[in-house]
């Protein structure tokens, strides 16, 4: 493979990276958004069913190359974020 | 909101967890190409200076809510899991 088609792969991957930046900023402000609406019904926003439920759909629509457990801890860390989003929005309501 | 409005709201995140599933292992087979690119040219597979150019390109197309450290941790995380896979590659290779 020559350096330009490694520089080809190399832009592709930059342009997925670039998808995986507004998906997840997008996923964020959903999550703040049912953090919100649980707040209001006085409800814990951390959901350890709902955890689950995400995780087995990501088991269930791996199609490889990764492993689904190096999946599953890339995806706790997206999880573990969103969580800190709703805590932080949480403080600062308590704050107005 | 009601009960049926957040279960439309899980609903789009769930959308977006299988979204990003399916970029994350696309990215993965584009670094398996480049792992093997690499293995024939004889160059070492973690590249730090390629890595730092991705994490500014997150700092720099970053519109949040999420913070851009934030983000940075998640796509390390993404990174490693990359490298592990082209290192699994590269030992199934030398077993051939």
């Amino acid at each position: 493979m020559s350096n330009a088609e490694l520089d080809i792969l190399r832009d592709k991957v930059d342009e997925i990276n670039l998808k995986l930046l507004d998906l997840i900023n997008e996923r964020a402000h959903l999550v703040q958004e049912i953090g919100k609406a649980k707040e209001v019904q006085g409800v814990n926003q951390y959901d350890p069913v709902r955890e689950r439920h995400m995780l087995n759909l990501i088991n269930e629509n791996n199609n490889g190359p990764f492993e689904t457990s190096t999946l599953q801890h890339i995806f706790k860390e997206i999880f573990k974020a969103g969580l800190e989003l709703q805590k932080d929005d949480h403080r600062k309501a308590l704050l107005v």
